[in-house]
């Protein structure tokens, strides 16, 4: 855990799996349309925060919401990934357009589909309802579940051992 | 905490954030609407039971939905503030509006943007779940979570307090 | 405790508060329509059965939901009140009509406007997070929230006791 | 335990009832359309990956969904038995289909109209909350509830069993 705490002094970006880590992991069947589904008002704030203090986001989903690309644009995210079927590609995609080694990225993932950047990103990170395999490969598992602060968790943890949680810029949304 | 209740005798008006206070946090994300939110029946029956018996109650909310302002003034909520981009602007203009003391206000915030508020009001109160920067400065900690009955709890203590609790009036809805 | 078991043999009746006994108090508010609501769906296997083993049920609330009064009557309730105003006055419509002692009613309520009926009634009954008011009068206390199955608790309990519960017809639903 | 984790190794199919099984039991009541369910992330990649892997699925539902028939489908389901009015039949059918044994199926089951299929089945399987007529026959409660991630936990332990759980095929969803 000392170990985690002194590899997130180098962080400049994050990169989020979107179900069972931005939700709760249900999908709602609505009819006539795609998947419903919720996410946290606490995690958003977090994320605004960090991308107006500079930090990189992206967000790296297997499904297609066109409801969950808003939501994270509303946030100032630019870097959304949807239909993903290699995430590792994307990750790639990712790093390389802001010339980002590993050991400056945090990822957040909460299933096997995420083992392989989990396995080479520079601090990988869980929810407290990941997967066994998950949890085994993590740097550090949230005590908040997915849906519920998990998101918020980290880059709190961040930003605050960068000194750019409080400050002016915190207390408008 | 015998601080915190002798506090009460004064209040005179409630205010509320939204999302994290009167919901647990969720928005749902709809195609074609704004977000969906859920609120909480018995903190409904509260609200509605606290203005019969003649107390000021405002809404604060950096979210801009039509159903929140629905709800709330379905309730009898005359004060509702949406969109807020400052809400120590609102929380003054509702102040103002009334002629009340901070002392006389009891206000409940769960996070970052709501701290400048908290600061000021005579009574700042908070959710089970708030965010820890809420809850160092919080009179008063609800052991219930957002959206689960905290503005219920803390309306009920007040009219206990104050005897306006249990009376005719109240069993009408 | 004792003395609750003894009165579930009279039951011939039950009667449920909507919001917060039949949901978990939670109200979605969506654009375009009324409130939705969630129902449990092993709370409707109890009720629907014991219908069909041809014990009264009415359920009560305060809200207009037409999408409530339907799910009720597609498990074969026939006395829906809804927009309650005065929730006595539909207890006692449906405890006359069928010539019921409060002595063969088992009510159950979580809230204010439930304590003149859980007063009368024979057998009054709270979900787990009812209010204290309602606790503090209830004959049982389920020990599952509203919403989460106390509605089946308290009617697997009666139709148990009086050998109504498992049989040939439990089967189909 | 140690017998149920011997029956695991003959497993070659899956059969799951619906609701409080791959939901946590509760329907939404939306105006205009059937019930709206959610379900679970986990499950849906335990199942899509138990199909490639070349294991039978069955779901078994009471309800008549539309969304549930599109959502079972597009994990590779082809066994989808809705509006069953007695699911005995549908298990027999599925059984035959594939010629298999009772003990080559595992089953899960949450409430009294499973009781048939759980008492032939050659694995009778529950979440941690079924109801206790299920729990009393099953050989394994799972310590997740319905909705949570029981479906995921038994398919996972038959793969794991079987070395078929984490592979090559097991990263792409």
């Amino acid at each position: 855990m000392s170990n985690f705490k002194e590899k997130l002094i180098h962080i400049k970006a994050f990169a989020f799996d979107v179900d069972g880590v931005c939700t709760d992991g249900q999908v709602f069947l609505m009819p006539g349309t795609e998947f419903v589904r919720a996410v946290n008002i606490k995690d958003g704030y977090a994320i605004q925060h960090c991308i107006k203090m500079g930090y990189y986001v992206a967000v790296i989903s297997g499904g297609s919401s066109e409801e969950v690309r808003k939501r994270f644009a509303n946030l100032g995210v630019t870097d959304i990934y949807l239909r993903s079927s290699d995430k590792m590609d994307n990750y790639e995609d990712f790093r390389m357009k802001y010339g980002l080694e590993n050991s400056e990225i945090l990822y957040m993932g909460d299933d096997v589909p995420d083992l392989p950047i989990l396995k080479r990103v520079g601090v990988p990170t869980c929810p407290a309802d990941a997967s066994d395999e998950v949890k085994e490969i993590a740097d550090y598992i949230s005590d908040k579940p997915g849906g519920k602060g998990c998101v918020r968790d980290v880059i709190e943890q961040v930003l605050k051992l960068q000194d750019k949680w409080m400050n002016e810029q915190a207390l408008i949304w």
